[in-house]
């Protein structure tokens, strides 16, 4: 049995409590409106966490890539969408390998000569149904411009053997952050009602188009509300971070559907006139938000970078001292890029080890 | 026989000519001015680097965090310097076992609490040597207040029978990023300055100093050049970065002693119209300085982030088209935290894999 206090610092530490309650949350809200529940697993990289949210009714698990859905499919993980293309013939080759013992597993794609590339290696295999590709759709970073261009990739995929259309992908990462909560809705709506309109380009073409994916832990109660949007696949709600809570709610500029489970736990090691020295830095948190990781149970205290593998905590006006040996922890900025810095969730409940979850799929960004 | 082009992106490459070009001449400058060798393996958390560093001529390879001295002390690699105080039972445990399979083994220290939990600790074991203790310096970040302070705690270290003092760390994080080169040299000899002080306080204390290591990529041409700094730890030279190209040098605002030898390299995974989208964002580079990833052969092109997994390169300057499947390799904002984020460099001769070595040490902040 292991304690809170007992993990060697820096460490990944999860509140189950709040963990739970988040996927609880975001399931039911789901649920109750007949949308389908395929969490990002990019957020997490976590076998065990993707078992848990597929106990709570998670129809599969996205994966930002091959690899990352390699690892999700070795722990028996199915349903899984690998959100961008996969491009380039050793990695075809392995999609192609992945679709043949996870046959449901979806691709997406945004390219013409992609789509023949995958279709002629899974030419090459033995006998298996055609690999499933979802069209990502353009708003801002990868996809296909929605609408006619679109319906001719579809086109072009109806029209190969051994690929079979999937659906869309429609996922607008802009939209997710944009602030306040009515201008996302706005801007969410905006950007599916594109979608909308390119499945209906696709279905009177007399094509099925079975799914259209897409949303965020910042758009989720938008995006449920659409027809025509079959599910979503939210990552961050597991965890929460200080980006998401600043997206503002419909109640003013604090988001609070999900709570904050997640913390990274740091050690003072120096304490020099004036500051406290934790042992948490570059290497511990998300550096890529302009905000510094907010430490629980300490008031007037700031976090400020001080290398790889320091931060530095001005004592001046904390409301309690700090010597060397002290535990901290901190809320990251952002939770995705921390969370791929550890080798392992510490799941607590209250102030137990309950369990070490291996973070199976860190690093895999191949 | 693997080449360049057929690496899974994002990867970590090494060029070995630049990378050899960069320990030789490191090596070579500090043997010249009869310097020790001990560079900081925070840097790379690489075995084989290390190895390499070792055949140059290192007397021994720093270390963060103990974690990381215990993976070099595993991988046969000695005189290792753990640079930050180890503090908690649980680790000063670790350390006793860690000093007892690699007795020369230094561990930082700047409290006294410290160095008398680490002396219980050691006296608990069987027979061994005395734990080796150096104090660390405090020029801003950890550390206790050179002087009369700093000889407090050697005395403290003196009178404890199962740890031995075995030198002043006198490390200047600052310095190291000093613009430009003359301000660097000032900070750094100002700061070195009282470390030498310090180690007369000792002396004149009857008690020997047989060490003073300090000194960075950024200093290390001034610390080579001070009477009584036996030993440097420069860390980043073997691998440079763009964060220390901008540090100047003695001819101008470039800092050009060092080579790059290391880059990370993408694939374009989408092309919409004006952007090319890499495969590489949050997850494949540091993002702990306010510029971005430069393109290697490829002009008027800015990287700019796109997410956890993606970079967004504006086309419209761009010195040469970019499809889907290009392949791009850019240099690092930093080094450091980026290595830490992969497991394995591919070491390369021109164009070919020559070997690739496990970063056993990445993720071992603790």
């Amino acid at each position: 049995m292991q304690f809170r206090d007992e993990i060697p610092t820096p460490a990944l530490l999860l509140d189950l409590d709040a963990f739970e309650s988040n996927i609880t949350a975001m399931a039911a809200h789901l649920r109750a409106r007949n949308k389908g529940f395929r969490p990002h697993g990019k957020t997490h990289k976590c076998p065990e966490v993707a078992r848990a949210l597929v106990r709570a009714g998670a129809i599969g698990i996205c994966a930002a890539r091959l690899s990352e859905a390699e690892v999700f499919a070795d722990h028996g993980i199915r349903g899984l969408l690998v959100t961008t293309a996969v491009v380039g013939r050793g990695k075809i080759e392995r999609a192609v390998a992945l679709a043949a013992r996870a046959p449901d597993t979806m691709f997406c794609v945004d390219e013409e000569k992609n789509v023949r590339e995958i279709d002629a290696a899974a030419a090459a295999r033995a006998a298996g149904e055609p690999i499933r590709l979802a069209v990502d759709l353009y708003f801002g970073r990868t996809g296909v411009v929605p609408g006619q261009p679109a319906l001719e990739l579809v086109r072009v995929i109806e029209s190969l053997p051994h690929v079979a259309f999937a659906g869309l992908q429609a996922y607008d990462g802009e939209a997710a952050h944009t602030t306040p909560f009515d201008a996302r809705g706005t801007r969410t709506r905006t950007s599916l009602a594109r979608a909308i309109e390119t499945r209906r380009l696709i279905e009177q073409d007399g094509i099925a188009c079975p799914m259209v994916t897409g949303g965020s832990t910042g758009t989720y109660r938008f995006d449920a509300e659409i027809d025509g949007i079959t599910e979503l696949q939210p990552g961050s709600f597991v965890f929460m971070d200080l980006d998401y809570e600043r997206i503002g709610g419909p109640d003013g500029p604090q988001y609070h559907d999900f709570k904050n489970a997640l913390t990274v736990v740091t050690t003072v090691v120096s304490r020099p006139p004036g500051f406290a020295i934790v042992d948490g830095g570059y290497k511990a948190f998300s550096t890529d938000r302009p905000f510094t990781p907010r430490p629980v149970g300490l008031e007037g205290v700031t976090y400020g970078w001080a290398g790889d593998e320091h931060g530095r905590l001005g004592m001046e006006h904390a409301s309690r001292d700090l010597k060397v040996g002290d535990r901290i922890e901190f809320i990251p900025p952002h939770c995705d890029p921390t969370v791929n810095l550890y080798d392992a969730i510490h799941a607590l409940r209250g102030d137990r080890v309950e369990a070490v979850w291996p973070i199976a799929a860190r690093g895999k960004s191949q």
